[in-house]
């Protein structure tokens, strides 16, 4: 058996993520060191207040509130980034690895909106950039792209990569009878979009403030990495269309599973030549698909790649010891690959054209006012629009009717075209929802 | 850009999976070159009749019928076994090492019979040998378990491994209505297990011989490969329990999914301390757990880590396009790795002891004598052996009644016991098949 080496490590951050790392190697630091022949020393870490009470064994000569400490250290080879938020992060992270040092972070804000810059810098320096941890926790989507996928060339990406989203819609759209009429589906017992989130917030899986994940900031982040990795060309953050889940009525859920259709915030990444969409929005999904049985907190990122066909990761997309379990793997990683001085082995190789006016089927609900001829008169303009329906449900109200299309593929800017021109003599436009059936 | 460095590389067989290894460097060789800086030449490939027309682009002069021209040529870096069966696949494998060459291979039968040969041939002489394709072809699993999980402990792993098998049993459930009583489920639509190997054999997705398929033989390699790998410890072929699809029947797969259940031929390794338990066998998995979704040939791992929490990977797990993915893939590990001369990073840190009388919950399938006192002498004879009745279900035949008991957690040898002593008096036992539930 060889020696086993020593790497001596700072950390940036001790809160659930850096102290769950910090157990994780304390707990399997033997197993880790008989395995892989390497020893993870920490030997400072940078903490807000060195005098709080941590659920960690960090003595507190370790504990700093100066990132110069960890940065400026010439014997710390390793830098955990662990502080979250785009900064200091991604100055710290970029300071890290201008001095040479390797760097793994949990950090897709950071990364996302830093990412030419910071990759730039690793490959100027020859220090090393590990990302797993950032994108969907434990499962190793980054790994199994970079190291497994390079002989394909990956068209269509979806992924459900934010937990706290995933959660909320489940909860409005469980416990589902699924046996119910239009009118029955209305009243489901999915709970509120507004109840849901209280419950995820009270369980912690989401923030007091849930923008970043509601409005699909956080899925958006992931996405562009994701995107940039497949398709080996820069997908940038700026170039995303996002849409949240904030609008969403346990009514769209239920219509919907009655239609066939499970509600999730779908992550969407296309390539057509140097034409690229890339979108985070509610969408439906077949039931019989299996990213429509991705339910509560879990992740999956489903791919194709024109060699390996359609292959699906599905795990615990955050969590501390998830989370954690990934950052070790990578810190093993930076060691294996000898990156202490090593190089960047992933190339970009493309440029793209951000796509913006794609096309999708789209489930539109509308109240329609209840009088002859104002279904003909809305068919008639998203026809002319060359919108075609590919279904129709329809109930009796008492002046305005509920109505659903289900529509065949379609131009997104011709759905915009028609659905603007369907004033309020017409209908009420009360939600669109893009469907995905070419999964 | 740097150079591109170009690799001699020799092919043993040139059938599906050799030939679409081919394809697809000819179809992707320039873009990995710029995506990896790296191209493949071969030099040499062995076939066995070197005048048969090909569906590859390989000139004569690569041809060869004599593998000595691959193993014994000092130029050839790497080797591509793609040969299948045992021999002489293990023996062209371990020549290849010893001469200090590389080899990734396909072939999970040579490699779960010599595994530790094969190993410490590489070890000794400092070759690498790779085995991605070998394993659920385009699913990273193999480089998931080495290369993403080093930082957990693997308690626990299921498989649908074998794609012809899911193949067959997804035939003999579907189309199914899934709302008839028992007496309903008898008369479902589910085709029988020799119709559905007929159309899996038709497909070309079943051997003219499909023994090693439907026994449970491939599968059983595979979880020797993935149990090893997992539990870092060597689990041994010889130490698997096996039992095939044959004995199957539609009414099974109708009663199962009547009371909840899909049937899988589930490769199942657990291990306790160094207990490790690793077998093969139908087995009944919940319908709303993510392995009783995937259908027709797809494979899925599912495992779950101390850390990583639960884990699917789910995809191709045959084919000559994805198997030839993952076989560039690792061509391209090894030049990553730099195993020209390089080493092999993964460790086996235990030993384990085989389990060989576990714990599961059993569906048991009986037709009973139809007289008073039956049910409760079969009942009785269960308890007296510990083997406790979750749920029973029970219709009234003449002379003879079709009953099924899903049993609480038992032990094997309980189960057995039990068994053994409900004689033709009592009831005819018609299947037992394991059923999963804490997946």
């Amino acid at each position: 058996m060889d020696a086993i080496r020593t790497i001596t490590t700072g950390f940036l951050g001790l809160g659930n993520i850096g102290a769950g790392v910090w157990r994780l190697l304390d707990e399997m630091g033997e197993e880790i060191a008989a395995r892989e022949g390497v020893r993870f020393r920490v030997k400072k870490a940078l903490v807000r207040d060195t005098l709080k009470r941590r659920d960690v064994s960090a003595p507190p000569s370790v504990l700093t509130a100066s990132a110069d400490d960890v940065l400026d250290d010439p014997d710390i080879e390793l830098v955990v980034e662990a502080l979250g938020g785009e900064q200091p992060a991604a100055e710290y992270i970029r300071r890290a690895l201008t001095s040479g040092k390797s760097v793994v972070t949990a950090n897709k804000l950071a990364l996302a909106t830093h990412w030419q810059e910071l990759l730039e810098t690793a490959r100027a320096t020859g220090s090393c950039l590990y990302f797993e941890p950032g994108v969907c926790g434990a499962i190793p989507v980054i790994r199994t792209i970079t190291d497994s996928l390079q002989a394909n060339r990956v068209e269509r990406l979806y992924g459900i990569i934010n937990g706290t989203t995933n959660y909320i819609l489940s909860k409005m759209s469980a416990p589902f009878a699924g046996q119910g009429s239009a009118s029955g589906a209305t009243g489901s017992r999915g709970v509120s979009y507004a109840d849901a989130l209280y419950e995820a917030q009270r369980l912690g899986l989401a923030e007091p403030d849930p923008t970043a994940d509601v409005e699909g900031g956080d899925a958006a982040c992931k996405l562009s990495i994701l995107s940039t990795l497949a398709f080996r060309a820069h997908v940038p953050l700026e170039g995303l269309f996002r849409r949240g889940i904030t609008t969403i009525t346990p009514v769209d859920v239920a219509y919907g599973r009655e239609l066939g259709y499970a509600l999730k915030l779908l992550a969407v990444a296309k390539r057509d030549g140097d034409r690229v969409q890339a979108r985070v929005h509610p969408t439906f999904v077949p039931l019989s698909h299996p990213l429509a049985s991705v339910n509560g907190s879990l992740n999956a990122v489903y791919l194709y790649g024109h060699a390996c066909g359609e292959l699906m990761l599905y795990g615990r997309g955050a969590g501390d010891a998830p989370t954690a379990s990934a950052v070790v793997s990578d810190m093993i990683a930076a060691v294996r690959e000898g990156c202490v001085g090593g190089g960047d082995a992933y190339r970009m190789t493309g440029k793209v054209v951000m796509e913006t006016d794609w096309e999708s089927r789209y489930f539109i609900r509308m109240l329609a006012v209840d009088r002859p001829g104002v279904l003909g008169a809305i068919a008639g303009i998203l026809g002319r629009h060359g919108v075609s329906i590919a279904s129709l449900r329809q109930t009796v109200g008492n002046g305005r009717a509920p109505l659903l299309f289900v529509t065949h593929i379609a131009r997104e800017s011709d759905v915009r075209a028609a659905l603007s021109e369907i004033d309020e003599s017409l209908a009420a436009i009360e939600n669109v929802i893009y469907v995905e059936e070419g999964l």
